[in-house]
């Protein structure tokens, strides 16, 4: 059964973190009315933002408060400063840790560590954090199993657009054969300006000027954020076992606008294509620049939007389109696979 | 928990019922395999193609092969063939009735009294009947919280493209103010074979021909298949309490093709859209042709496809593209619900 109340420990509290609890502080009355769904967050760890742990749960409005104002929330009044991440994994005052600390995608940590101690412990966990996930989904989903406890990670994909509950839940009883789509909004923004008639470093620049490109903008340019993505898909939805070596990668650094240029005139669109494909020998696994005809619903998602087909046997493919970042929305990613715990433990 | 074998009985043994047995004899292994699914369909009813019972579980490789090569089911060897439909929804070797009857979106029936007896005496239902749904969502959702089970219906709109599921759980915790889409497939098929320059006449010759388009194509062309799924969604997905009468309908029977064409020229096309608007004077539902601007994810939805875009609060627009019929499709659709009740009673 549900408990009573959900005690939420909270690891890591930079944009995905704020973005959950200011749902929580916004939604909480209509989320307890619609779901039955009572919660109390008794701690959040952040080596940066601070720690602060309270068993009768900490006054989220005060919570935002003080990070809106201090950048921090040290400054907490009441409650216990003298905790950090992993007292949160182990503490019996906790029943969901929700990891979202920033990705590592060579070593998984700190989440790794977090999300193993907590599933340890019989804590539900929910992250956002690709790195775990990409390098230890197998032993994460079996400890979690043998703890009878639940590990969501609706987030690391398309963030709060279903994409992995849909695959694994709305779509349950499909075999998925194919997955293709956009999966990292930085590269599909820019090309979205390359074809507005912007140069591939003009594009880049706006892009980082408005936010959805880092200083270094490798990890999205060069594919890399898109390929841990892929292995992901290929690991979770198709039954894989392989690593970011494994992706045949390709960035989008070499489409000049003369590739979209032509493109067009062929009635096609250039995107940065994700794809897995289960075949005879096996998975395999890419991320390159593609032309993909108008008429696929793939070629009219623009800018920072993404979108995932997935090709299955008795559906033929289905494809989602959704946003594919920000605080908000992969705060909503947190709070579904919350709301799905609540709802496996009878919760509606 | 979960039963170690699910005992289904399935009431309506048409395309859909078919569809699903079909489903379950090629996968059933691999359900087994995958989900720790085991079961056994313990009855079938239908009026015309046969009834029969058998609580040890029905040989369903049998009953395929005696509906291919017969049409029904009447010379099943051994079972019970005094049954009827609630005789099913009342035996206690039910676990989960399968409700796949003829749509009647008047009364309801015989749909809603086989639900109704079904959930009074503790089975968990799954249907893709549009008509209970429709009429009598809230009385039913009651009488399921009631019994403790589970009352599931992803079929009722767009087949078994998740929709009802991804709205309710994958997307649970978002508010949505606006549904739009394209859920009957046949008018949308006419819309592209106009577009490609035939007449309205000549194309619904050609869905006639394909089987898309009933004799009488009224419940298509006229949008009361499209009204009755928008009364669904409002009911269902955003807390409406509306009847058909309350939907605000145009069919595609008055669009020429000048029309299409002059869509065309503005960059647009011509789409049967249902939109379901939830704002301050309440629910409001509508189904007309509409002119779609090509950027819009929906003008590229073409053929017997269809598409639905869930305007939320935390996401903003999130898209779903996949087939809205179909034997095989509106099968999975009951199979994935099947698998859900499956793992909310503790399955994997």
């Amino acid at each position: 059964m549900a408990p009573r109340v959900w005690r939420i420990g909270l690891i890591g509290f930079g944009n995905v973190g704020q973005g959950f609890i200011r749902i929580l502080v916004n939604k909480g009355s209509k989320l307890r009315e619609r779901y039955g769904f009572e919660f109390k967050v008794v701690g959040i760890a952040d080596p940066i933002k601070g720690s602060v742990f309270d068993p009768e749960g900490l006054d989220i409005v005060k919570v935002i408060e003080l990070v809106d104002k201090y950048g921090n929330i040290k400054d907490y009044p009441g409650g216990r400063k003298d905790i950090d991440s992993l007292y949160l994994c182990r503490s019996d005052s906790v029943d969901i840790v929700v990891e979202v600390t920033p990705t590592n995608v060579k070593t998984g940590e700190p989440g790794l560590t977090h999300i193993r101690e907590a599933l340890k412990n019989g804590k539900h966990v929910v992250t956002s954090n690709k790195g775990p996930i990409a390098l230890a989904y197998p032993e994460l989903k079996a400890l979690a199993d043998e703890k009878g406890v639940l590990l969501r990670f609706e987030g690391v994909v398309l963030s709060g657009t279903p994409a992995i509950n849909l695959a694994l839940e709305a779509l349950a009883g499909t075999d998925i054969s194919r997955v293709r789509g956009i999966v990292n909004g930085t590269t599909n923004f820019i090309l979205t300006k390359m074809e507005e008639g912007m140069t591939y470093e003009d594009a880049l620049k706006e892009a980082q000027r408005l936010g959805y490109a880092e200083a270094d903008p490798t990890a999205d340019v060069e594919g890399w954020d898109a390929a841990v993505k892929a292995v992901i898909i290929a690991n979770v939805l198709m039954g894989g076992s392989i690593t970011i070596n494994d992706v045949e990668r390709e960035g989008i650094t070499k489409v000049t606008l003369d590739d979209v240029r032509k493109a067009k005139e062929e009635g096609c669109r250039i995107k940065l294509i994700a794809e897995v494909v289960k075949g005879d020998e096996g998975i395999k696994a890419s991320v390159k620049p593609r032309k993909v005809p108008l008429t696929d619903p793939l070629a009219n998602v623009m800018g920072a939007i993404n979108a995932l087909t997935f090709e299955t046997d008795h559906l033929g493919p289905v494809t989602i389109v959704g946003p594919g970042a920000g605080r908000v929305e992969t705060g909503q990613a947190i709070l579904t696979d919350v709301l799905a715990i609540h709802r496996y433990a009878g919760g509606r």
